[in-house]
């Protein structure tokens, strides 16, 4: 029997897995509009001048040099259910067996007013840059003014992903800023904005307790059952009446299934690709869905989190589901193991939690490097992250404080 | 006495070894439209994606950290000749006792048609990543075609730059994006253009002839005499009517000063800023002009050389005339101190030329690396570069080849 064509849309942590683990197996093309994966985890410290940006990207074709996968790079703008084959923007149109879509997730505004407008997305490595340009081109406004004019970022959202950032960008402020220029670096304000009632909402209550404290400790000014109504430009306002200024707004309240979805003509449920147990596309059984844009629930019948090991343990498990259908075998449900999630404050603090096993400080923090130096890709982003960040933490600096969006 | 007030424009290598050679003995600003220092020697090596952008740029802040300096991100838009100040384009009016003008150069078309529109210069690092994502879309394009298509990358310029940047780009070709797809990368074509008898003409003969020979063996197609007359998109047309494919033209031809010099009402001359031997501009005392955009002639009468030694050494001897003005002693007349010029082709190949010493090959290559390896500014820089490349030359690889230019 031949081996099936499998085109894979994206190649996040899901479609690069997915088309790793079906080399051999399948004629596999894999698609991306760019040609680098983004190491999302770590934008953050890209956007807070930590890491130089081409270390968090990995070229697509690098990765994949000891398989036989193709690549293209394109975007997906139309699907032929008919006849099994997807068009590229490129104009090519792509046969394919099977269709995996991996497209990942977008910034989610939740319709809230003036978001796309007047807050800045964190999902892109340009997005990552625009952030540090922002931060930095406004401390330069405050050191050119000398006086006593305040500069107020505020991050939206207490995921990891609004934590990491608050602290980040607290860290920033209080070192290598302050060495620049210790009255301007003074007048900046840093807030982190949560609509819950907690921040980490997926880890316990102690250790958010713990988050909040620790990043209250960095001086930044925690929000917590703040409702964002609106963002107007240099202003938030909330759903209970009260403002805060803020010159810039980074937005990390949410994401949802990437649009792009929407060319492919086919079902979704609530932002995400509506999935059956088996990771199928509901009525497209030749279609799987996976990561951040599948819809695919878990045993309390709620969508599971958009994170990486969701994504690569489906990834892994369609790659055996189209085996199983090219043996005529029946196929299995998707059940996600949670290996426990995680979020970094700063320097030695972050929290742990596995399996109902907490763990904060400095443990935590060393937990979090080494997992996250171990999930990037190649040697070479390992080297120079790790030089970069040995760097940072013995001079208390960060090096990658350029306004790179001039020519 | 009190210190006299200096404004430096251009944080390059002139402008920022003014600063610090004026601190302490002059109340010092400097001014840049950017908020990092650019290492142009190694741009082409981002280009080329040997290099991660942020490793060639430098905080502008950091540098001055240990000094009074005071900086400005700007660019200047006027000077006031009656009261000694210069407004920049943040409204700031900053006056001044001495002007430092240290813009340094732009890309020189000489005035040939279509180089604007159809070919990239190579003087910012936006340019770097540009020419690297046009090469690196073109480069899928290819890998998409899968057929015979060529595709061809025209350097213009034999000078140091020029050469370079085609001995990168033949590497590229032949490492890295040959193991990323054997087949559409021994598609692509290298020239190198060059109006003169021989490349890089300021060395010796025998050094410009066996850069040739390296050149062609790693495959640039080099061709001399060859004076452009058009550069039109995809093609650019010699003065003797000939022809050749460039789907990518590289303007390496030359610079001229910066024009941002023209808002400052100061006498030109040939496109530099006229400048006694003393380095003021001419009638214009209390100015003075160093590095690219200064006018400086050398003992033969002619402009000197636009690289970094020369203005890093007018640099120090500025900051003497204005102690000699403030000590009311007389100026003295600058004399450059020529180190020598090099080149790199590739790995292992380089040229040197000191006072006569030619030296070719490993050795050339080695002292070339540790050169620029001196002169970049940072630990941090230093550090990154020297990972880089050590990962480069082990691997036969460029982890950068990322087109980030796209949402």
């Amino acid at each position: 029997m031949s081996r099936p064509k499998v085109v894979i849309l994206g190649a996040g942590f899901g479609g690069l897995t997915a088309a790793r683990a079906l080399d051999g197996i399948a004629e596999v093309t894999l698609v991306d509009r760019h040609n680098f994966q983004t190491f999302l985890p770590l934008l953050y410290q890209v956007s807070t001048a930590g890491l130089a940006a081409d270390h968090v990207a990995y070229p697509i074709r690098g990765a994949l040099r000891k398989t036989k996968v193709k690549f293209r790079m394109g975007s997906p703008i139309s699907v032929d259910h008919k006849n099994k084959s997807v068009k590229l923007d490129s104009s090519e149109v792509l046969g394919f067996d099977y269709l995996i879509v991996a497209l990942g997730s977008a910034t989610n505004d939740f319709g809230i007013r003036g978001v796309a407008e007047n807050a800045l997305g964190m999902k892109t490595v340009n997005e990552a840059l625009n952030i540090r340009s922002e931060i930095m081109r406004r401390f330069e406004d405050l050191c050119r003014f000398e006086d006593d004019t305040k500069f107020s970022i505020a991050v939206v959202g207490g995921g990891p992903t609004g934590v990491e950032m608050a602290g980040a960008i607290a860290e920033l402020k209080r070192g290598p800023l302050t060495s620049d220029n210790a009255d301007a670096a003074k007048n900046i304000d840093v807030y982190l904005v949560e609509a819950g009632q907690r921040l980490l909402p997926a880890l316990s209550p102690k250790l958010s307790e713990r988050t909040k404290k620790d990043l209250e400790k960095l001086g930044v000014k925690v929000l917590t059952n703040a409702a964002v109504k609106e963002v107007k430009p240099r202003q938030i306002f909330f759903a209970d009446g009260q403002k805060i200024p803020a010159e810039i707004t980074v937005w990390a309240a949410g994401v949802k299934g990437e649009p792009t979805m929407k060319k492919l003509s086919i079902p979704e449920e609530s932002g995400r690709i509506a999935v059956d147990s088996t990771l199928q596309v509901t009525n497209y059984p030749y279609i799987f869905a996976i990561g951040d844009i599948a819809g695919a629930k878990g045993a309390d019948g709620r969508f599971l989190p958009m994170v990486a090991p969701v994504a690569m343990q489906q990834a892994r498990f369609v790659a055996k589901q189209i085996q199983r259908l090219q043996d005529s075998a029946p196929l299995t449900a998707f059940k996600y193991v949670d290996k426990g999630s995680m979020a970094t404050i700063g320097r030695h603090k972050a929290v742990v939690e596995v399996k109902g096993v907490r763990i904060g400080g400095v443990v935590a923090w060393y937990m979090w490097l080494w997992l996250h130096l171990f999930y990037l890709l190649g040697g070479r982003n390992k080297i120079g992250t790790m030089a970069d960040w040995t760097w940072n933490y013995l001079t208390f600096d960060r090096g990658n404080r350029h306004i790179m969006d001039i020519s």
